[in-house]
């Protein structure tokens, strides 16, 4: 907190942000799906197939009954009928999904046969194939059964492993870092890590490690440009004060190509590269750090791993209770909750967001950089915090 | 597959099924939440708060500058104006989120004041407080933040973090046993695994383990009655027929009360408890195991997890494309789509589900057990396979 030479400080303010539009078009351009891998099933729900998926074999493998009761063949039960059981010495009992035994070509329900001492009879006739669900019937080998690009759901699972998938050609989830300033700073980021982790995993990614973020800009630099992650994340120390560390060790570690976006909160955000690895800048205070990370991160994210870009929450159509106040040349991202009769209304501003009120909030309505806000009773979107698109979002 | 006694096989069939009515009064009497345990912020995503939180402190948690400047003592600033430059010998430069140094209690920002050699002077005076986030501004300590009952978003991470909480009083995840029959059978419901344990990680359980359910009952008995798990889940083996041991071994294990669920598919389901604990028994063939545990087992999970028993699937209000069919006396799921026209078809049909056709659904239409189907063009809802509440899913 020494004086630092004057015109420094000046020099890295904000006087020219980039527009939110020109930071989505260098995430959407420096940062790539990852190459396709084989993983075993096990590891692979809420990734992405990398290639289309047919069934590997018949199913059923094999002829099977389909029903419980006694496998015959067919040609047993000839003539059979209630006034002329006919004695079945080769009958075989069964449960649906046993497969025949040699020489059984349908299967009798209980119901069509009696008890007559230690054997049974038949009371009806079957033809051959009665009773028996035929290999392959319910999906041939080749059939089509999920095309690349589908992020694997749960049942997903059950199908693929009914099919005889064990290993499954995926894209693998991006190694994320985090790396967290610490110290006595506004937002505390160090204590953001584990929000962060649960964003990234939410999006697909896994946390390849967290580390701290030194306060020293060489040191930083460094950190920035060890290898073994796909993309790197930090927060805290993003402004334009002597002691922001993370913007020039960006710049030294690679290139800071993005500082200071037109968007509250959560606009002194960076984006650059270190060794080649994408990284991007939050920062350090906790509501701009989440709409930073649900702007911009979140999309680098998605990205990496293979999904679409874009916001994976659900939305909800609604009207204003209250207006709702934005800074032309910004985009504002208002955090707001639905009101008794089902209209929005802001719990805090994007200037002045307010821990407590953040808590309350359902969802968040983005107000444009070309307007000045919208008026009580305007119909606006609400991206939902509690309602997510599982095409996107993994349960890992 | 030596023919059994005929009367014990036809004594186990499923002529009084129970309705799913029931199966979920006895779930919902059977099967509670547990017992809140503190645990760690970085292991609280997706669970539920077992009390209301409140700030421990102050946030900020001591007067700070909000924004980039000179932290000053505002008295100096007296008189101050462009045609008076007042040199600031006190003067520290700081910025946002600094605390203020002692002996000031006023931040100017760099456009109020200009170099003058070595020195700072200030061309605007500020009154105290001026450029300063009070102590407490954003959140005093004891403010309440999130309410008992939440379950723990991402977001919420971040503000419990800032706002001082390392431990949370919190419903730990059941421990979800997961039972897998194997063998030559239908479902070769060992291959299910992968699938059952993405589903309990989704509704908020842990697998504790994965264990083959075995063909001899005394030995399933054993299986079932072992301590350690919260909830078990078996699949496979729980018909009618001779070697369908799950019934039979729970019924040893402790009370089998329910077998033979008036649904389809899935309805050979059943439900007790072994040892205490309650057990779901689910059936081996893929597409009945999913539809068993979507509308049995995933209840259980998340009444075990303390989160809401409905499910969680967004629900999409459609017209039907195409009739479905349903047998009265039983509810019927049928595996949907919505057609280029935003209709709702049916990709197969409830007693012959076909894996293919599976993978196209999605979602799926539930159709009552006092309904024999509903015609084109009609009403209905459509539970979303791709879209979840995460209220009650977490992304663990």
């Amino acid at each position: 907190m020494t004086a630092p030479p004057f015109r420094d400080v000046r020099g890295r303010g904000f006087s020219r942000r980039s527009t939110l539009d020109a930071a989505w078009a260098w995430i959407d351009g420096r940062v790539a799906a990852p190459s396709a891998r084989p993983l075993p099933l096990a590891e692979c729900c809420g990734l992405v197939l990398a290639e289309a998926v047919a069934a590997l074999g018949d199913w059923p493998a094999a002829d099977r009954a389909a029903t419980d009761g006694y496998a015959v063949a067919a040609a047993d039960t000839l003539g059979a009928g209630s006034y002329n059981p006919v004695p079945l010495t080769g009958a075989v009992a069964v449960v649906a999904g046993d497969p025949l035994p040699p020489g059984c070509d349908a299967v009798i329900p209980y119901e069509s046969a009696q008890a007559a001492g230690p054997f049974v009879e038949a009371v009806d006739a079957v033809a051959p194939g009665g009773g028996v669900e035929r290999r392959g019937a319910w999906m041939a080998a080749g059939s089509p059964l999920l095309p690349a690009g589908r992020r694997l759901r749960p049942a997903d699972l059950g199908l693929l492993a009914a099919a005889g998938h064990r290993i499954l050609p995926v894209l693998p989830a991006p190694r994320v870092r985090l790396l967290l300033a610490g110290g006595p700073k506004a937002g505390a980021p160090e204590q953001l890590g584990d929000m962060l982790a649960a964003l990234v995993r939410r999006d697909g990614g896994v946390v390849e490690a967290v580390a701290a973020l030194p306060a020293d800009m060489d040191a930083l630099a460094e950190t920035f440009a060890q290898p073994g992650a796909d993309l790197i994340l930090s927060a805290g120390r993003t402004g334009t004060g002597p002691d922001d560390a993370a913007p020039p060790a960006l710049a030294k570690a690679g290139s800071l190509d993005l500082h200071g976006i037109a968007m509250r909160p959560g606009g002194s955000a960076g984006l650059g590269s270190a060794a080649g690895v994408p990284a991007l800048l939050l920062p350090g205070e906790p509501m701009a750090a989440l709409a930073a990370y649900e702007l911009l991160a979140g999309r680098a994210v998605r990205r990496a791993a293979g999904l679409p870009a874009a916001l994976p929450h659900a939305t909800i159509q609604a009207v204003t209770a209250r207006k709702l106040v934005s800074e032309i040349g910004c985009l504002d991202l208002h955090r707001v909750r639905l009101d008794d009769d089902g209209k929005v209304e802001p719990v805090a501003s994007p200037g002045w967001p307010g821990l407590a009120a953040a808590a309350r909030a359902d969802g968040f309505v983005l107000i444009g950089a070309d307007s000045e806000g919208v008026p009580d009773g305007a119909p606006v979107t609400m991206y939902d915090f509690t309602m997510y698109d599982f095409t996107m979002y993994r349960f890992a």
